[in-house]
């Protein structure tokens, strides 16, 4: 599943840096930075700025599907007359092409790997390989407190984590995905955190995304969600905690202290009307490796880390002080943090890194003047900036096209308008 | 300046309607819809989603050239040390240039006219023709309260108008531009005001950005900027109000009835740390109609309308309610409001109007599955989605392709470096 074939980036400006550099790529892996001198089977060379890829630390991709189905509503009744009942019809083809069209919206955006949670991980899996990304993989464990649907639930986890340890580890992590404490039992967790030791396959769950669900609990527990999901080793060094929106000082500490991984997801929170925006420049100032997260597709309605990145930024600033979250912080929780939070060795163009790169175009209305390239990828970049994504030494896109798209972009069509109609 | 050659876009799928029509465009404007049976010298047949143009109803163009060039700064500190020192050395040609850079990345996003207000409107005006665009363009007047530099000032607003008087009236439409009430003085109001008198001209200015804007009048004057803007004559029927962040529901009932165009600025609010949101449904509740600008680029840092729409949206759901700024209602704010405000018979696809146009690629993945093309081009478009761009009948932009964009690029760039050296 690794690229064996040699690549040569000749001469280019990186983010971040001064000067120009070449770049050699040897088995899905950086493996000479500078002046490099030897010959390669590849060989880009123009006006370019070389970036890492960014890695989307919290999705539902195949919600795709979904895309534009129902926006501008109430929460529960979005999810009560729009989503789930759709959901409660999906199949397994229906998953995978939603997750390969996701893929390649995130190729278009520059992200070569994802957290994903959602049904039928073994589709997942073989929709992440085909299209030649990368992913950490959970099914969303959903008990609803019975033991019967609990019972299933766990039989599920093993199958879809036994058919997740087929696919190549470089490509597909195994992951669990307790989906949140108000609709996981004790028990649930329980077999989680179990499951957890035993394998230990990283932890992904949505946290305190919205007000309701921090006050409900706190009523009904008397202490926090982040106490009692720490006390059940489901907060453990690793964790990835989507949205985390409503955290204290002191649990800002706590989560610290941990070591999870917070996903950040501005543009979903916006969306549904969480009440709230995440402290992440307190969370990063305590020592927290913040990372970013687009949510799916229903619920942002693109899967764009660059948008993500803009808006992330722009919340900070407006909601706080315009030194928050600057840029160079926002483009580090897309790829430095977010490859460190999916368990992969990239975001960063270092030798023994892997070859997860982009190349924008330089010339490049969005790069122009050009002063700050970090600032120009975060603020100013679209789909359109960007030419060519490479994802372990292999070209997945080259001038803005990602080969088969058409066909994908068809067939996922297809599959989401019989599945809405079912 | 009007296109005379005829366009036929074929059985085509339109935003915000059910079925199939085709368009016929003669002399600039949309002269029949539906069944069409004539010929016509272009014809646009394809997979694509018609939509009309977007239109910006507050930037200063030029600013592209200061793109990255301070970005996570306090305002005061980003004003001092980077913005105002280099405006200072700005010259002619770099206006030319850097407005022509920001009609390309307008056009690039769908947007064909925008509202402009900084230096050297007769160069703005021949960019503006030259890249085939419209716009309504005013100097900024800024006399600080000093009687020397109001004097020159109403001269260089007398020259000004005189020039833009000499380009085609359907391109550029003259403007008075009283940069805001903390930098010009009564007496400069009245001298605008006079001047909107005996021209007819629109005026477009700066109101409550800021809360500290609103404080410090206050404190001076006893009363809120609107009322005393009112009693000037400054604030009337067809002002354009850019920002109007901080308004109490009194002003806004004042507001609507005066029927001013306030221009939502949420990006540049959010980038500037502004402390507040525009309270866009309440004023479109109350009968205003509310636009949209980019702002400059140095504040965004794109002129991407179809990001300002996503930003404008989620911004009121996710401070207000989720069903706050449907998709339907903010693009309605980016056309057909917009156009309104800039005074062209444009966004709206109707037999009269003029012929500013959009082709969205109905097989791209934004569009995918494409169940509402609103919500699509709102939420998920991004330029890449955009295939073609008609203004006034003439084809500004074609397979993602501006003609001899590369040149003005590379121009705009060359003059940024030697601005910022100078």
């Amino acid at each position: 599943m690794i690229n064996t074939s040699t690549i040569l980036i000749k001469d280019v400006e990186v983010v971040g840096r001064r000067g120009r550099t070449s770049v050699y790529i040897e088995d899905g892996k950086i493996v000479e930075l500078g002046e490099v001198k030897v010959e390669a089977e590849r060989v880009f060379k123009g006006n370019y700025v070389l970036s890492p890829a960014f890695y989307n630390t919290h999705t539902h991709a195949a919600m795709t599907l979904f895309r534009g189905y129902g926006d501008d509503m109430e929460l529960q009744e979005w999810l009560t007359t729009k989503i789930w009942p759709k959901e409660a019809n999906l199949r397994e083809e229906d998953i995978y092409w939603g997750t390969r069209l996701a893929a390649i919206e995130m190729i278009h955006s520059g992200t070569v790997a994802f957290a994903d949670m959602y049904f039928y991980v073994e589709a997942v899996g073989r929709a992440v390989v085909d299209q030649g990304v990368r992913a950490l993989i959970s099914g969303g464990f959903i008990d609803l407190f019975d033991e019967d649907r609990r019972e299933r639930e766990i039989k599920t986890v093993e199958a879809g984590l036994k058919a997740l340890e087929g696919f190549p580890r470089e490509r597909v992590r195994p992951s669990l995905g307790p989906h949140a404490v108000y609709t996981v039992s004790k028990e649930g967790f329980e077999y989680i955190r179990d499951k957890a030791d035993e394998t230990g396959y990283p932890i992904q769950i949505h946290l305190l995304e919205t007000r309701e669900e921090l006050e409900e609990f706190l009523k009904e527990h008397g202490t926090s969600p982040i106490r009692y999901l720490q006390e059940l080793g489901i907060l453990r060094r690793g964790t990835i905690t989507a949205h985390s929106v409503h955290l204290t000082d002191d649990e800002i500490r706590t989560l610290s202290r941990i070591g999870v991984y917070p996903s950040h997801c501005p543009i979903s929170n916006m969306k549904l009307s969480v009440k709230g925006i995440m402290p992440a420049q307190r969370m990063i100032n305590s020592g927290i490796k913040v990372t970013l997260g687009t949510d799916g597709a229903a619920s942002n309605n693109s899967l764009n880390m660059l948008e993500e990145m803009k808006f992330a930024a722009l919340l900070a600033k407006g909601l706080s002080a315009p030194t928050d979250l600057p840029a160079e912080t926002v483009f580090k929780m897309a790829t430095e943090w977010g490859a460190e939070a999916l368990g992969f060795r990239g975001g960063r163009i270092e030798e023994g890194y892997d070859a997860d790169l982009l190349l924008f175009r330089k010339d490049h209305y969005s790069f122009t003047p050009g002063y700050n390239f970090t600032s120009d990828i975060v603020y100013s970049a679209t789909p359109s900036s960007l030419d060519t994504v490479i994802c372990l030494g292999e070209v997945l896109m080259e001038g803005g096209v990602v080969e088969g798209e058409e066909d994908v972009i068809n067939k996922a069509r297809e599959v989401a308008y019989d599945l809405i109609q079912r």
